[in-house]
C-alpha cells in the first residue's frame, strides 16, 4: 500500500503556490507500540500554513524543504497498536497533506464524535476553526449581552462562527469582509446585524464610527492591517481585542508598520491579547459539544468550500488570499467517499 | 485675599513652554454649601499635562485658553462648609496651578493622612504616581516571583516605584532609562537588578534579548516608541504589557507609526492593556497604605525635584521632556513653608 504525499519542494517568499510543492509516493512504516494508522478523509487548508512555511519564531517550527506539508486532517483509524484509539475511531490532528498517517495519541487534536454531523465539519466549525472562535470570543473578548462585537474576515470559517456565537449571546454583531457577495452572506446566512465590505468603503473608520456611536466593545481580529486600524480607532472604554490572525498582511519580513496602538489602549483602557487555540486543547471537548448543539439548533451555520483530490492541495493556499473561497477550504480524499457510504455517517 | 493663578494663554502645538502661560490675580469666590477652601502647598508637574493641553479625545477634556492650568496639588483646608472636610485636613486633588482652590468632595483624589511622611510625597510616591505604579504593576502586569519585569522611564516617579514594588515581590527587575546618571540611580538607589541607558545602547533589542534569555514576562510601559518596540520583540510566552504612558512620543498629530504589534501578541499569547490610575480611585487608600509601609521599611525610595514658587510652573513641563529632572517634579508654594513649621508635619 502506497501513501501519496504533498511535500515542500522549495521555501516560498510570500503566499505559497503550487510551484512550491510536489507529490510523491511513500511507504507506510510499520506501527510502533502506541501508534495507529489513520486513513485521511479530509485535509485542511488554513491561513496558518503561510506562517508555518515562511516565518521563523512561530509557535511551531517551520516546515523544512523535503518534509511532507504540515496540515490538519480528519480520518478514520484503520489499524492500531493503541487500546485508546481503535479501528473505526475518527480523529482530527496534524496528520499532514497525505493519504495515510502513522500517528500517536499526542498528535490527535480531537475525536470526531458528533456522528450525526458531517465529518468534514471536524476540520471547520467542529474543529480548530470552531474552537478558535469559541475561546477567542468567550475567553478573550468576553462580551456581555447588548455589547457591540466587530469581527474581521467575518465570512470566514472562524469569523462566521464567532459572530454567530456572539449573536447567540445577545450581542450586536458587525461583520467586516471583502466583497458584496460575502457582505450579503454575513447578514443573510450568518445573522450579523450589520456588515461592511471593506473594499467598497471609502472610509471604514468613519463608517464604523457612525455605526457604533458607543464604540466597539469587542473586536475579534483576524486581519491586522488597515481594517484593524479602523476598528482600533473606534474602541469603547474598556474594549477587549482578541488577536487571532493577521490575514491582511502578506509577510512579516520586512516587518510591517502601522499606526501605533498605545494611545488607543491608554485612553480607552482597552486591551489587546493574542491567543492560539491549541493552548486550549484540554477544553476542546467542552467547546465542540457547545458548538455542535448550536449547529443542531440552527444558531450556527457554516460554509465549506471543498476541493477534490490530493492534487488540489498544492495550489489551495493561494485561494485563502485571493478572496475567492466561499467557506472553510477543505480537500476531500477518496476515503471520504467510502465513509459517506458508511451508514453511521450522517450529513 | 488674592489668588495667584497660572492660566493658559495659547494652545501649544508640541511640548508646552513658559510662553503658553501667564500669571493673574483672581478673587477667591465665596464658599457654597459643601465646598471648602484649600491653601495649596505643592503643585504637581506631570507628563499627562501635555495631553491635557494638546490632544482631543483624551480621558479628560482639553484645557481651554483662558482657563487656569489643570494640575494636581496638595494643600491644607483653611475654611469649609463641608463636615467631611474640615480645616486642618490635608487633601490632594485637581486643584490647578494656583495658590488657593475652592473645591468640593468630588475634586478630592486622596487624603494626605500619612503625616509621618513628607507632605510633598502626596504628589508622588504617596499620590497618583504611587497608585499608578501599584495598580499598573499589580493589576495589569500581575508579576509572579522570579519573573522578569522590564520598566521604561525607570528612574521616574512611576517607574522607580513600580520597579521597587516588583523587587519587593521577588521579581527580577530591569530598568530602561536615559543617561548614565539615571542608569546608575536605577541600580544604586532603586535596586533594579540591571539597568540600560537606551541612549548609549546601539541595539537595545539585542541587549534585552541577551539579558532576558527566557523573555520579558512583564513590561510596564511609560514610553511607547522605539523603547517599547525593543521590549515587545523580546516578550516571553504569556507576557503582560501595562500601557501607562507614551513619553517617547512628542505628539499624536500626526499619528506616529511603529512596527505592528499583532504578531508579537499572537505568537507569544501576550497582552497589552492600557490603564488610567484614576479609574482605581475607590482602591487608592489600600494602595497608599501599602506604599507608605514599603517606604517606612526602606523597600521603596523616591526622588523629588522641587522648584520654588508659582512662577516656576509655566516653564516646568519642558523639564519632563529634556531629561534633566531628577525625580518627581513639584512646585513648592509659600504654604509649604508654613506647614513645615507645623509640629505635626514630619520629613
Amino acid at each position: 500500500m502506497k501513501n501519496r504525499q504533498i511535500w515542500l519542494r522549495s521555501r516560498p517568499q510570500t503566499i505559497p503556490g503550487a510551484e512550491h510543492f510536489a507529490v510523491r509516493d511513500a511507504e507506510i512504516p510499520e506501527l510502533g507500540e502506541g501508534q495507529f494508522l489513520v486513513r485521511n478523509a479530509y485535509l485542511s487548508v488554513d491561513p496558518a500554513m503561510r506562517g508555518w512555511l515562511l516565518d521563523e519564531g512561530n509557535y511551531l517550527p517551520r516546515v523544512e524543504p523535503g518534509e511532507t506539508m504540515r496540515a490538519f486532517a480528519v480520518g478514520e483509524i484503520i489499524a492500531s497498536r493503541n487500546p485508546e484509539f481503535v479501528a473505526g475511531d475518527r480523529v482530527t490532528g496534524l496528520f499532514g497533506w497525505q493519504e495515510y498517517t502513522v500517528a500517536d495519541a499526542e498528535q490527535v487534536l480531537l475525536r470526531a464524535s458528533e456522528r450525526d454531523l458531517p465529518l468534514s465539519s471536524a476540520l471547520g466549525v467542529l474543529g480548530l476553526n470552531g474552537v478558535t472562535a469559541y475561546f477567542g470570543l468567550l475567553d478573550i473578548c468576553a462580551p456581555r449581552a447588548a455589547e457591540t462585537v466587530v469581527i474581521s474576515t467575518a465570512a470566514g470559517a472562524v469569523g462566521s462562527c464567532a459572530g454567530q456565537i456572539a449573536k447567540a449571546l445577545g450581542c450586536r454583531t458587525i461583520a467586516i469582509t471583502g466583497g458584496e457577495e460575502k457582505r450579503r452572506k454575513c447578514v443573510d446566512e450568518f445573522g450579523f446585524d450589520l456588515a461592511f465590505d471593506y473594499k467598497a468603503e471609502p472610509d471604514l473608520r468613519a463608517a464604523l464610527s457612525a455605526a457604533c456611536p458607543e464604540g466597539v466593545h469587542c473586536y475579534f481580529d483576524n486581519t491586522a492591517g488597515a481594517i484593524s486600524d479602523a476598528v482600533l480607532a473606534n474602541l469603547a472604554n474598556g474594549a477587549r481585542v482578541a488577536v487571532c490572525g493577521t490575514a491582511a498582511l502578506s509577510t512579516w519580513n520586512p516587518w510591517p508598520l502601522g499606526p501605533r496602538v498605545e494611545r488607543h489602549l491608554l485612553t480607552k483602557r482597552a486591551s489587546m491579547k493574542g491567543f492560539i487555540a491549541l493552548d486550549y486543547k484540554a477544553r476542546f471537548p467542552e467547546a465542540i459539544s457547545a458548538i455542535a448543539n448550536w449547529v443542531r439548533a440552527g444558531d450556527i451555520r457554516y460554509a465549506e468550500d471543498i476541493l477534490d483530490g490530493l492534487d488540489a492541495a498544492p495550489g489551495s493556499i493561494k485561494h485563502l488570499y485571493d478572496g475567492a473561497n466561499k467557506g472553510k477550504l477543505i480537500i476531500r480524499l477518496a476515503a471520504a467517499e467510502d465513509l459517506v457510504r458508511d451508514p453511521q455517517q450522517g450529513g
